[in-house]
C-alpha cells in the first residue's frame, strides 16, 4: 500500500522532470556562447573537432606550433563563416600555455571549453629501441603539458561557474598499435589523467572526459595505414570496413561538451569502428 | 623528399572532407525521417529517451507490458506535439516482440532504431538468497529477450539498408549495486551482448551500442535511493554531487543513434556523474 | 621528526612481518587437507585442474555428466597416486549440485574449494542465427548453474571458517569468439557473476575469483582450431605463438585457492598467450 | 561419425599431455637456477618480493638508493638463509641501471627475473597544485625508468632463452587514490607499458606482467591509512576487511615468473582485497 504510493509519487516526479525538459527545446546551437580552446587543431582530428565545435555555436580558438598552419586553418574556418581564431602554442612550453589562455580571455572574455588535442610528432618506435629522448618527448608533450594546460585553463572556467575538458588519446591505449610504444604508453596515462582530473574538478563543475579514436585516416597517422595493399588489409580486420575519418571523431566531442552530457564525467568513448578495445 | 609530398597529398584530402562536412550542415533534426522502436519506455529512463528521439526528429513507437501506462505515456508526448505512438510488448513474448516490430512497419514502412531497455520488474536480492525462478526472471527478459527482440528487428534494419541499436544496461555491470546481484549479473551480460551483435551486424551495416546508467532517479531505482538520510549519504560518495535524472541518459542515447557516430560500434557509454566503473 | 618516527616503527612492523613469513616456510602442499570439488572435469581443463589440485595436496571430487567419464578420470588420477574420487552430476539438475555437495562432505567431512567449470557442450552459433532454446540452454548451465552450485556449497564452506571459489570464464568473456554469440555472452556474465560473489562472500571468509582462458587446445574447441592451416593462421596472430595447453590453465587456480591469495577475490585472470582482452 | 572420431583423438591428446604433466612433479623450488633482479626492494612490497623469490629458490639481487638499506635488507635475508645480494642502484640514472644488470651477471651468470618496483618517494599532491618538477620525477622514476631498465635487462634474458618481467604497478591505476594524482597517472601508464612489451618481447621468449596492489600496509603508504580513525573507516569500504601485506603480494610475483605462468602475458593482476577496479 505504501509501496504503491511511493512508486505513484515518484512517477509524478519523473512526469514532472520530462515535461520540463521537453518544454524551451533548443538545441540547435549546443555550444552557443561557449568559448573553446583547441590545440593541435590545424590539421587531421584537431581541426575536425574546432570546426564542429564551432559549427555548434562555439568561439573557438585554434592552435598549432606553426603560424602558417594556423593561419591557414583560421581562414579557411573563418570562409565558411565560423567564429575561429588562432594562435601559435607549443603545448609543452609554460609561456605558450599561458598566452594561448590569455588570448582566449582576451578575445572572448573567458573560457568554457578545452580539448586537449596531444601535439607530438608521430614518434614511430618500440619501446625496446628507443632513446631516453624519445620517452621526454613523448610523455612530456602527451602527458605532462595536457595536465598543466588543464591546470592553466581550470581558474578562467571556475570564474564561469564551469567548464568542460576533452582530452583525445588513442585506442592505442587499450589495444597497442604495433611500431608505436611510448605513444601507446603515453595515451595510456591519458585514460588515468581523465580519471583523476574528473575526480579533482567535479566540485568545481568541471567535467573531464576522454575520447579514444581508433585508425582515423590522417597525415599523422599515414605511415600506419599508407600502401593501397596495407590499407586493404587493415579493412579487413576492422568490423567497419572503412578508416574512420576525422570528422568521426568530432560528432562526440561536441555532444561531451554540451549540456547533455552533464552527468559523464571521468568516462572514455572509444571512435574505432568496433576495433576490439576493453568490455 | 617523397615523404612530405605524403603528407601535403594526405593534407590536401583532410581538407576536401573537412570542407564537405561543414557545407550542409544540418543537425537540427539528427533522427528526421527514422522509426525508433523503445521498450519499456512508458516511465524513468525509456521514456525519456522516447522523448528525447522524437524531439530530434524521430517518429517513435514507444511500449511496455500495460495498456494504461502506454497510453499515458503516448498522450503525454502527443500533448507536446511529438510522432509517438505505443503498443503493449511483452518483450519475454515471442509474439509480443513480432507484433511491436510489425506496427513499427505498418505505421511507418520500417525501423531504423531499436532501444532495448530491460523491462523486468526491479528484482532485489542477493545471490546467495534468490530462488532459481529468480535468475530464470532475470536472464530471461533482460538478456535473452534483448538478443531476440534484436534479431527479430534486424530484418527491417536490412530493407532500410542499415540501422543502429542501443542496450540499456547498468554501471551496475561493472561495479556491483548491492543487494541486486542477479540483475548486476544480467547488465554485465549486457556488455558482453553489445560486443557480440556489433561484430554480427557490422556487415548489414548495423551499429549497436551500449548505455550504463548510473544511480537515476526514477521509480524503478528508488529502493537504492530513498530515504533523505540515504540519498544525502549516496550522494557523499559520487563526484557530481546528484544523483542522474532520466534526461541525464537521453542525449547520450539520441547521440549513439546519429549519423555523428557512424564510426562508433561495440561501445557502452557509463552516464554515472563519476562513479567509479572500468578504465 | 615525528615522521621520521612513524615511518622508522613502520619500518620495524613490515621486518617483523617479513620475518614470520619467512619462518615456517612449508609450501609443498598448498593445498593440504583442503577438499575441493570441480565440475566439468573428466577432460579438457577441468580435468588439469582437477589433477593439478590433487598434485597440490587437495582431496578432489571431480565430476560430470556421464559415468563412465567420471570412471576413466577417476582411474587415470589415481593411478597417479592422487587423492581423487568423483561423481556424476549435470550442474542444471538441483538434485545433482545436492548429491555432489553431499559426496564431498560424506567423504571429506566438508568443502573448502569449488571450482565451477562450465559444463554445456559446445553450442555454436551466431546470435542472428541461435534459436531460443540454444539461450536457455546455456544461461541455465553457464551462468545460472554455477551461482545455485555456489550457493549449495557455501554452507559447508561457512561450517569450515572459509573457503575458495574459482569460475571458468573464457577470453570470449572480453573478445568475443567468431560464431561462439550465446557462449561469450554467458561467459561475460560470469565476470560480474564472479564480482557479485566476491562481494557478498568477503564476509564470510570466502573468496570468489575467475579464470578466463585463451584459445585452449581441447576436445571442446576444437572446432575453432581444427585443421593445419586454421592452426597456424591462428598462431600467426598470437603474441605467444602456440595454443594454450590445458595445464596451462591450472596453476593459477591452484593459486588462487591458496594461502598465498588471501588478498585476491573478485579478480580474474586471463590464461591467454597475449591475446588482446582488457587493459 | 568422422565427428566423433576427432573427439576421441583430441581426448587421447588430452590424455597424454596430462600423463606427463603429472609424472615427474617438482614444484618444491619453482625458481630454482633462476636470476631475478628486484628494485626497491629494501623495505615493503619490494623487500617482501625479494624475500619470496629467494625462499622459492632464486638467486636474489635486491636494490633501493641507499647503501645502509640495502646492507640491512641483505643481512635480514641471508639470516634466513637465503641466497640475496644487493647493490645501490638509483633505477633514474643509466649507470645504475647497468651497473645493476653488471652485478648479476657477473655474481650469477645472468638473469632472467625482473620485478620492476618504482621506486619514485611517495609524491602526494593533486594535479591541480603539483608543480612540473613532480610531474618530471613522477614520470621519469615510475614510467621512463621502468622501461629503460627493462631494455638494459633483455640482452641478458635472451642469452638464456628467456626470462620474466613484472612491473608493480597500483590499483590507483584503475581507481585513483585522492591526493596521488600523478602517481595515480604514472601507474596507469604501467598498464600499457606492460601490454606493449608483453607484444614486443614475445618473440623473444620474454613474458611481461603486472601487479596492481590494492591499499597495503608499508611506510610509503602510511599517510594513506595513518591514524586508527581513518584505517577503521578505509576497512569499511573494503570486502576482505583489512589492509593488505607486503607479504599478500609476494606470491603471485613469484607464480608469474614460474613455468606454470607460461601462458601468461601482458596481463595485471590486482591484489585488492575486493576493492572495485575493472571488470
Amino acid at each position: 500500500m505504501q509501496k504503491t504510493g511511493l512508486v505513484l509519487s515518484a512517477c509524478a516526479r519523473t512526469w514532472k522532470s520530462v515535461q520540463m525538459a521537453s518544454s524551451g527545446v533548443a538545441r540547435r546551437n549546443p555550444l552557443e556562447n561557449k568559448v573553446a580552446l583547441v590545440t593541435a587543431s590545424t590539421d587531421g582530428i584537431g581541426l575536425a573537432i574546432a570546426q564542429r565545435l564551432a559549427q555548434d555555436g562555439a568561439r573557438v580558438v585554434l592552435s598549432s606550433r606553426k603560424q602558417e598552419n594556423v593561419d591557414r586553418a583560421v581562414a579557411a574556418l573563418q570562409g565558411e563563416g565560423l567564429s575561429v581564431t588562432g594562435t601559435v602554442c607549443h603545448v609543452g612550453k609554460a609561456e605558450d600555455r599561458e598566452r594561448l589562455v590569455a588570448t582566449a580571455v582576451k578575445l572572448h572574455g573567458g573560457v568554457d571549453i578545452l580539448i586537449s588535442n596531444a601535439a607530438v610528432n608521430p614518434v614511430f618506435g618500440n619501446i625496446m629501441d628507443v632513446t631516453e629522448e624519445v620517452w621526454d618527448k613523448v610523455l612530456d608533450i602527451n602527458v605532462k603539458a595536457t595536465a598543466l594546460l588543464t591546470k592553466a585553463v581550470v581558474p578562467e572556467m571556475e570564474k564561469r561557474g564551469g567548464g568542460s575538458v576533452v582530452i583525445v588519446a588513442s585506442i592505442g591505449a587499450y589495444s597497442p598499435f604495433p611500431g608505436l610504444g611510448p605513444y601507446n604508453v603515453s595515451k595510456t596515462a591519458l585514460l588515468g589523467l581523465t580519471k583523476n582530473l574528473a575526480r579533482e574538478l567535479a566540485q568545481r563543475n568541471i567535467r573531464v572526459n576522454c575520447l579514444a579514436p581508433g585508425l582515423i585516416k590522417t597525415s599523422f597517422s599515414q605511415l600506419l595505414w599508407m600502401g593501397k595493399e596495407r590499407e586493404e588489409s587493415i579493412k579487413e580486420t576492422m568490423q567497419i570496413r572503412r578508416l574512420g575519418k576525422p570528422e568521426d571523431c568530432a560528432g562526440i566531442v561536441s555532444f561531451l561538451c554540451s549540456e547533455d552530457a552533464s552527468y559523464i564525467t571521468g568516462e572514455t568513448v572509444v571512435v574505432g569502428g568496433g576495433t576490439p578495445s576493453r568490455l
